[in-house]
């Protein structure tokens, strides 16, 4: 092609058979635009056509020759902007195609290749910020991990240095029998380092020191989980029980025992039929005055203990829960000391075991079933701390109503709630350690002619990461608050710290659920193979969600709390009133309803921690004050409660959810408040202003539902969700350094 | 208490000592009231104050009669409103205490025990509907079985009736060697079947008819998800890369033979440092033309094969995909049969394998890895259906773009995106239907004092998995709409029919992933139990939204079709007129832009199917002009188009999902249109509003951004999903059951 006027079309002949630019649609469109070409020679238009019939492509060299030409042109002309630019370059600005520019920008409109991107297929080696983008070091990572272990360094540090060792490689056996085994000795080696007895008194041969067995907690969940879950069975169910629901006497006897992991036992609560309403139980305890006994009896196969940790193998006592019987006297729900195998592991006469299988995850925990058959136990076998049969066989307790007491015993357990969010945040940090590291470097895709770029440097890959990132680092700090509240608490605080641990649980472990499945599907192929422990960890902490109280109805049970305190707030208020005094009680988020505040878009405004704060507490009191109203309407229009209660159930998640968020982010806000090293405040302030955005983010139907919000401010919180990622994304490989894993609890090798 | 006036404190000191209604602070509150009343004497309030004392509690019996008194006023008159109520009628109407009415509510208000919710501690067994709602039959599971089934009704009948059989009865070994040759010995008899071969030509002994494989591939994922994998490597992957790239003198050579399974192979193109962009694949073949032979060869170990399903075990050829080298130039990527064993398994020299080892899910299938260390393969090893070398050693092709001929070459094999979302979603039936027939007869609290209530009686549980259920309906359609089209395309509908099925590969194997989740926290500790088989249904699809393209890629690749169709129509239009033109396209969408439309909320016009799909065509367009938009002012503000596409990757997603979403509701909408029987469109209609409006609900954050919707419609689209959850519930057991998933297939306990 010679002809001047015909080098006009090479730039579209070439888009025509390189890459998938053009349908057959298209290429009809630039047959008939040749065709209605007046000033084309029949000829000319012949010859045209022919490099555009789909039955006789051109050689591929022909077509690499229309490349480089093009090539060319752009290599001299960095002005070139268009497609028909090149074209006319091409002609040598030939009048005649001048003059049909119009003509030809109407065809590339019609092709689609319009504007400059369609010249990117010519462009060899661009620069651009996506590849540039890469991972530096804006803080020191010992000073934030040091942040993050607080007071309890030093246990963290003799944990990690125990897992760390060769006999705490993972076991790699596919057999249950194995596997269990294997988890069963790592216990004996955690338990002669008395790490199991450490939350046990003094006394006893304990540790007496409850913050430091929940860092222990935490820190074996960088290990296998099935571990984590075999020694909280062990050392916190099994011997908490016995702290908390026994006396002097059951303490003295077995406390040691349960401590060294001479006697392993197991907590059984949970029946088939009855798993969320433990109130239910069936399992029965009648008393025997005479020959000062009880006699322990599963009345049907579905009041079976289920799912109970330690039972299928090794455990050789329960701590059971069972209704009390006296003189065919129901007393409720109350627990015993039950022996289920001798120390040779026999099981003992009238006691039958199952073994619940194999498991979606935490294979390495032998659960079981067991089931009484009048099995009789001496009465100093109950645990009589809130409940005693006095000697004369009548029942005595301090507490009267048989409900009451037994949600008092099991509020002294509340600790399990407290060791298993914090598990579930282990193991959500283990995920995103792995997901980014990976992520910083795989390479895929990059710019035309230039080399791939890493994952991370995606928007979407960071979406996907850092917003998860940021809230893992949230929870961090809320856990904290909610163990120092426990273990500081008095007796009065109780009710409020219940609510905060059983929300927690939940917000921590769903938390981690869509954690590891973002990870998982960040990490693509390498994240489905068990080599890189992303199926371990969210296998094993998938039933979190469930045990130690189902997440949705622990959100009912901390809504209802939370309804509870506010009703007692405003008793018969009319609904006016109410509205009243919660905005009242919002002063600042009132304020910042007006016209101007809904629709403040400056970047100041949307970083600023009480702009956050306010946001989030606004909700929270907007979402009780309405689901409160809600339930009085329907309950003055004649529902019964408990009908009223299930219609609000959706709202009553809202309820907590709300809540929770508030916590969290004002704990994180507040642990920002202490931190000193200038470096680690300034990248946890980053993190923390984008758990706080992507939040409101997630709320924003509810925040424009309400009006506190327009969508101006929204949109303009979606733009700056995006900039904290791309903004974050240099130090997330630091952030998750920080978490200091173990190298060999890792393990994973896409993460190396 | 005989003293009138003091009985009127009976229902608040029943309180004190019943459930853990009043804290602390609360009963010092009553204390303090107590002490405060003049009008009793110091030994009344001597008494009264020792009722209440924390150290002194009153027995058990004490307390039980408190409440027989308050529990027959509350029999003898059902007027009773309030605690306050009970207690003047307990003084018998004594004046004193008639005249303290606004002292006792205040008290009542301050203990937050005012309103009827209050004295419902005191009813035995209320009415309630939630109680009374259960399983009923509004239509006939056969017929919706038929809807569902339509033309491949027999061959799914056929499939069903095989995999029922004893010899496919699950494999429970742990150990992964047994379980790949029982899914290989599986194979086989599906092959002896003459299952595999179903889309095969007929001269090859294949059963020409991909509709039918398309149902074979479904029903088979009823039962064990790694052999569907493994027979869709085989038959699908393998088997079709030759029939699709290869020509005839492949066909009469391979086909007979990998139909009946007699030659198992392998589809041979992710490469370790290559999964999503395998334009970049890097194993080479290299062309000798004096011995008319390729060299395969892996330069490095990061370019070897990965995940090769086949490959650890029992693969003896594959297709594999490695750039053409002639003369050292590189022709792109082309496909070539390379052998890996002999017919006795013996690997072949050059060929290392490797073992993907344990993976999430899915082990029954054998994943390797696979190196070529230049390994001879003849002349006519090449697939050369689109490229060819002639007698002279000249590369030929009708595609002179190596891209655009290595992408028209995958465009042959996207019946893999179309097998995978209808293998997807039969797992999320299965999922389904386990977790809802398990709902409707999981029995967990109720109200006070009656039975408990299945827990799909919840309203939380009816959210968590009935709009599931109705999605699961639409993506039915969608899928079966896309597979029509796939089997009746002509060639210019491909690129839209390639969107198509990458598009809806994301959206189903990502809604089977969430469903599946939810339905294994619906189903508690038992949905943890491997026995039920959510566990192996939730791991083995797992990798569906990374496998045949990750998800996230794909979602990309669609909004960038979809944007380029866009811009073909727009061309170079302003930002102004292309908003005009939207709105012109959506015209029904405007009128509903008016004040009135967007506060609308009657009934019939929630539930109206027009105004549904006005409201998916309108979000569908607004997004994608709004994304063009952005991208064009990015470009044009001096971004490379590789930044600005990485800028938006974001709302790209929205792009494709508001595409997918509109597709997925009208074909949902055009299946109950083609439904006569009235019944199954009845409970049809129902399923197809639940998805409108809980897809509308899901997005209306967008629509109230958008000025669509205003808060007090999305309000009552909240309640409207609530209630139509609630009236599908009776139906919904017969819903899954309409699924017809085989007894031995379902096999989880819990289902039955």
């Amino acid at each position: 092609m010679d002809n001047l006027k015909l080098k006009a079309f090479i730039p579209l002949l070439y888009l025509v058979w390189s890459d998938d630019l053009l349908n057959q649609k298209e290429v009809a469109t630039l047959h008939d635009f040749i065709v209605f070409q007046n000033w084309l020679t029949a000829e000319e238009k012949k010859l045209l056509l022919a490099k555009v019939a789909v039955s006789a492509p051109p050689a591929r060299e022909v077509v690499a020759d229309w490349k480089r030409q093009v090539e060319t042109i752009l290599q001299e002309n960095i002005s070139v902007k268009s497609i028909f630019d090149i074209s006319i370059l091409l002609a040598e600005n030939d009048k005649i195609i001048n003059d049909l520019r119009p003509a030809f920008v109407k065809l590339e409109n019609d092709l689609g290749i319009s504007g400059e991107e369609a010249i990117t297929d010519f462009k060899t080696v661009a620069k651009t910020f996506t590849s540039d983008c890469e991972t530096n070091h804006g803080f020191e990572i010992e000073k934030l991990t040091q942040i993050l272990d607080g007071k309890q360094a030093a246990i963290i540090k003799k944990v990690k240095s125990i897992i760390s060792r060769p006999e705490f490689a993972y076991e790699t056996s596919t057999d249950t029998a194995v596997y269990r085994e294997k988890v069963y000795v790592w216990c004996k080696i955690l338990a002669a380092e008395n790490l199991g007895n450490m939350g046990y008194p003094k006394q006893y041969g304990g540790g007496e020191n409850i913050a430091d067995y929940f860092a222990v907690m935490e820190t074996l969940s960088y290990h296998d989980l099935s571990l984590v879950i075999k020694f909280g069975v062990q050392f916190g169910l099994w011997g908490m029980s016995i702290q908390s629901l026994g006396t002097e006497k059951h303490y003295s006897k077995y406390l040691k025992d349960i401590g060294s992991l001479k006697l392993p036992g197991c907590f059984a609560m949970t029946e088939t039929n009855h798993g969320s309403n433990v109130k239910g139980l069936e399992t029965t305890a009648t008393y025997n005055h005479h020959k000062q006994t009880f006699t322990i009896h599963t009345p049907h196969e579905k009041a079976q203990k289920e799912y109970i940790g330690n039972a299928a193998v090794h455990g050789q006592m329960a701590t059971v829960f069972a209704k009390l019987i006296i003189s065919e006297t129901d007393y409720g729900v109350n627990a015993f000391i039950v022996p289920l195998r001798d120390a040779n592991s026999t099981i003992l006469e009238g006691i039958t075991i199952g073994d619940c299988g194999l498991k979606m995850g935490l294979n390495g925990v032998d659960n079981g079933t067991i089931r009484f058959d009048n099995v009789i136990i001496p009465k100093e076998n109950m645990l009589d701390r809130f409940a005693s049969i006095n000697e004369k066989g009548e029942f005595e307790s301090p507490i009267p109503s048989d409900n009451r007491r037994f949600f008092t015993m099991l509020g002294t357990l509340v600790g399990g709630r407290i060791g298993i969010p914090r598990s579930a945040l282990a193991a959500a940090k283990s995920g995103l350690t792995i997901a980014i590291k990976y992520s910083d470097k795989r390479r895929q895709f990059g710019p035309e002619g230039g080399s791939e770029v890493p994952i991370l440097n995606y928007r979407i890959h960071q979406r996907r990461l850092l917003p998860l990132l940021a809230k893992t680092y949230a929870i961090h700090f809320a856990l904290h608050y909610v163990t120092n509240r426990f273990i500081n608490k008095s007796e009065s605080e109780m009710p409020e710290i219940e609510g905060l641990a059983a929300g927690m649980k939940a917000y921590s472990t769903w938390s981690t659920t869509a954690i590891l499945q973002e990870c998982r599907e960040a990490c693509g192929g390498k994240g489905y193979l068990s080599e890189n422990r992303i199926d371990a960890l969210k296998n094993d902490t998938e039933i979190y969600t469930t045990f130690e109280g189902d997440n949705t109805v622990l959100m009912q049970l901390v809504a209802k709390s939370r309804l509870s305190e506010f009703r007692k707030s405003f008793g018969e208020m009319d609904a006016m009133r109410i509205i009243n005094y919660v905005y009242e009680n919002a002063k600042t988020s009132i304020s910042e309803k007006n016209p101007i505040a809904t629709r403040k878009t400056d970047e100041t405004h949307l970083l600023d921690e009480d702009y956050h704060l306010n946001a989030f507490q606004y909700r929270e009191k907007r979402i009780l004050a309405s689901a409160a109203k809600r339930l009085k309407k329907l309950i003055d229009s004649g529902l019964e409660p408990y009908d009223a209660f299930n219609v609000v159930q959706h709202q009553m998640i809202d309820v907590a959810q709300a809540y929770l968020e508030r916590i969290v982010l004002e704990q994180f806000q507040e642990a920002i408040q202490a931190t000193e090293d200038p470096k680690s405040k300034e990248i946890l302030v980053k993190l923390c202003q984008l758990y706080a955005l992507s939040q409101i983010e997630k709320n924003k139907g509810w925040y424009l539902e309400d009006g506190y919000m327009e969508a101006v401010k929204t949109k303009a919180i979606r733009k700056m969700v995006n900039q904290l990622c791309w903004e974050i994304r240099p130090d997330a490989v630091s952030l998750v350094k920080a978490f200091d894993i173990p190298d060999s609890c890792l393990a994973a090798p896409i993460a190396f």
